[in-house]
């Protein structure tokens, strides 16, 4: 079973970006924490991240032929993507978790709406790195 | 560490409403699995279900001195009651995690907006009884 | 076939609130009115009324193994109760028929919306007393 | 006492139209019910048609002088049309009781709202034919 | 002339619950001041509190007959409870003031609205436990 | 110089119709107090009533041919008809004035917007009957 | 009887202010027409304009024993004032008329809505300076 | 194979209303249009045009028994007419194609909102007279 | 400790407008009512009042440097008036209540919001006179 | 006469994206029709289709100088992206026409907005294949 | 050329109000480095400020004939008046700079919208002092 | 001190983009200004342009480690780009300044809402190509 764990803008910026609302963790500390949970369930696990919404587009396509699960934390365009959730739909034969490092319904009016809740499986929001972790666990457990 | 498993109205009839949305589990069979994911992480843990917002708050705010973190499906009171909202705010100084069996933003649009998101530490929905297992492994995890 | 009719809050002060809007007649004459209807068609009739939000949810989940059909005016819980709502969708094997005594498209705009109405079979508003009678009316017809 | 039965547009493809939706009843079937029961409440009754907004007018403006109550199912006008509100209010001397086959609130957004509920006494919707009927037997009962 | 003062939900935590925004005096400490205003003005005064939107309707209704005004700070339920404010309307013999602790409109937008303002007397809001005394003192002065 | 006088549904239930609201005088009284005026300032005048939507539009354009200027009290239809509007926009070589016997902005909250103001050389409201004769007063006087 | 003419912001800037928009017409050749108007109907009359929201109240209290009318062109402050508006309503015992020289729904959204119009007994709205002189009309008339 | 074309209020003025905007081609011009291409696709034709909502109901339930496809341009009555939405929905077994002259988006607002889109197959606007030769042209290829 | 009572626009006409809605108490005799109330309390008190937005905000920021507390009733200003806002905010320094003499949310929409209670300590409204009276008891009791 | 045919994100899944609802025809066997067709007409015709919001807008740019007309299905930009309305607007000398497989009422909410609708010349919707094939019989035909 | 600089409500204030927001300047300071700019660029340059809309309304009209380019900072009147937008186009004559001290989409919702912006050249927002300065730069260069 | 500045898409077809209203200055010919004005004032500047919303997030990320500011003018993604939005608060420490060739305020709705004002430190907006001239005054002063 393999799991594409795909981030969205600006996430690249984890650490220096505003780390009292994201903490001091970089996207690398993340990902590899999931690799050694991945490692301890058998799991293969790749990584991708743009700031360009087309290359979004293009990942989430590309992943109906090349793994069995999606983790897409979109960033901003969770809430401007049609695009992004048009790519999603398109390839819902594999589950999307959707996750969020923050709570978005304790930010900004336009963090509320979710473009892409309703073509995923379910949400984890509001843990920090941990959001990452928790829906990582849901794909090994129904592995 | 204790956990409170609070779960509002209609979450008892599980099982018999409507299966095709909410599964066949009954709240029984959820407790089960969370009883024992408790077991083997050494946490304490304890539910209550109540179909009125009034025992609900009583219920929560009673937390403040008998447990240590609260494990939170409102059901419909998610999307109605200030009151819940105000008693997760009122015992902020435990975590409380929202949960959902089902996506909220698949349904009606009166189930898009959550009163008590922004009170909780995160939410975690959309997984079914998944969703109260993962909750849990995030208390497990940070205890 | 028997029949539980649910009164909301307030419905208890009928006769001393607000008479010039709500008529002169008690909760208990409405009763008596829909006994005798329910005696003339064999049917077996029960009466519920509360003011607690919870008490009604029990009420109707519990109708479910308890009864054939469900009169409600739900009073003020029809305009902000998605847990009433969500109750009256759990036993959506048994009719439920809403009912009011005044036409609350006469009434504040918060009257305007029902958050029960798509659950139930239909509605009838306006006629007093008499609504309810028509609603027992059409339980009485296709027993 | 004479009743005026009076329907708006499109009611007339009753039985072809959509019947998953609307039943198999044609517009006679329903007449005939209603001259039934009518006949044995003494009661005279008049049926009218129209998927013309002006002649719905022309017709109810005509009932002041001709009859002593109105049932009116205006179909698409009930969302549309404040003439045919305003002819309503015009003779409100006589009782109207608006009625709807389906229950407007299970569909689109633009039949939840009825500019004609509040120059009505009242409203039965949602019973298919059995609507008009309950309707009916109110006048029946008053008379 | 007996004096009801009516708490909702969560106000039983003052004190405890965020004292920056709410004092650190509990409720039994503002009920004092009111016992000894009351005292010297010669009025009767009696205490209430629920977390319960059932039980503050049942309260309120039975206000009709054991007392001559209230004195009503609905919590959380001032903003979404069309039963409190119905129960308020249908004791309107006897005189209501609407009173809180803060002033709503510095706070989230849900708590801007009031659905009881305008079935109460007046409205005094934002001077803390003060705001109680000022209400009492209209009572006091009008007896 | 030829005027027409458009009026559209309800208007021919002037003097019946809600009296305390749009007076005693029916639209026969307020036509003969036009005609005379027409004649003292030899201007000819023509009336037209009709509560058909499509009757008031096809009047309306057989305007362009027929006459040098249209008074219009589109009723209802004021605010619902788009294609009133269109057609006083099709004959928009001839000046159109809109009046109203009552004020439409005292009235319910959808007779507010006017659909046929912005295509209407002014309008004259809130008169009572004056409010035909000042917009005949302004053909008088431009002729 | 004596009528007085108020006019608001900017409508002493009339001859050079957007003539394209407003026409050539000064204030001051407006208050001729309207002079000679009143001559011939036996009126006495009495200009005020200012730009002072605050002058312009003061100046329709004063009305209350100074004078029997109000035309008022309350210009931009049609659309914001609340001052003005309950000006008028406070001397409602003589009757204001509201008049404008373009039609308001043929410019920005903001000028859509009148906040004097109901408590004015009618709008001239769209003539140019012909606005005024209809309005004094109904003056002279009802005199 | 025959298709119905029809039209609503206002079409009848093509030619004459406001050419700058809809050019200087008649209906009937349009129609001949057509014709030669119906000819030349061996499909035949008839024309329909009324200014009256409820004569075009009519037409179009007429057409579920005398015709196989639908072009209409309903003109005004596009963006405000449920009633001859639901007449389009009651004849779903045949076709319908929606088609405008001009682009309903680069007009008012109130234009840019149809209610029969949803209904309709597909829509072609903005071409002028060849929206309608398009709709035509699909019908021709999918005979 | 000195007090300024603030009177917006029309308060000088209490006693002759619409005494029906806000008594017949002129704004005399409440000041009269107040000056003894100050006196017994030692409290130093000045009135004013103006109908011009500027006026008041001149008398607002002049407070800054000569009282120590303001009460104030912005009148039709409290719902349209920032420049007023910005005044109570720029001298924070000193507490401002917001009096009202009515209760805002009985009468029109327009009236509901209030653009000054957020920089105010608190509110007191729909007590008539005694509004002001219970205003000032605050700051007697806080001096 | 040189057409240039863009497609926007996700029309590259054509065939197996959802195929109820977008057929089987995949974006290769679109383009085979369209170049049949053009090659019969004498139009060259160029294909282009990108994820990438800003690869359509530089596509767009270019067209300026590369052929004499856009068709244009902008997939979910078309609802979000005012960068693609203003490139079409930059190249407003050629006609442009937009184009959708599905009928975009029939869908979500946000995709009944089209942003580019009004900088086309118009639009053909819901035919699927066959949309982009009338698009280009428009071009074929005004060449 | 001469310059006018007018300053709204509350700006008179500067140096006292709200420091952490506006900053310790006073109106003097920034009117002293516009001096010195003006005299370095050989403009003129002349300075007002008032609390009240009339005399802004007065001011701005004022400029029609007595200068060349206005800098205007219209304060809470940029959110509200209608009045000074009007004037402000009533001199469109000679161009208008908007200005403001701090970013107003960084603060209340009622400030997002300036009235103001489309009559003026341009705006120039959030640089302290320094928007003035900018304001004056661009005079001094078109000069 | 270097400046960045940053052009979002489209703007690199001025010149030849709707010249009545962008101007017929080139990009080239706006940054060759800004290169003299820079080199005046011992500022290094450089210049990037994009269509694509992912490249222009990567050169603001960019910035944080290559120069001291930013003037950026993000086209249209001014108003739907939360990604870009989020990348100018993820580099909060040097400062940007926002650019619009024209005043948004007077075009489409659409344009009047800016995501990105309020992580900006100001607002240049309606200046042509001069907006950027005044924001390098801005730099060039506080260096």
């Amino acid at each position: 079973m393999k799991i594409k764990v795909i981030n969205g803008p600006n996430l690249n910026m984890l650490g220096s970006r505003e780390p009292e609302k994201y903490g001091n963790d970089t996207l690398d500390d993340i990902n590899k924490k999931l690799l050694e949970l991945a490692a301890e369930n058998d799991l293969e696990i790749e990584f991708y991240q743009s700031n360009h919404e087309g290359e979004l587009v293009d990942c989430i396509q590309s992943c109906l032929s090349s793994c069995d699960g999606i983790i897409i934390n979109a960033g901003a365009y969770t809430h401007t993507s049609v695009a992004v959730r048009d790519a999603i739909a398109s390839v819902s034969k594999i589950p999307a978790v959707e996750v969020h490092l923050t709570n978005p319904h304790t930010r900004e009016n336009f963090r509320h709406k979710s473009l892409i809740a309703d073509v995923c499986v379910g949400t984890v929001a509001g843990f920090g790195a941990e959001s990452y972790v928790l829906a990582l666990n849901w794909f090994a457990k129904k592995k």
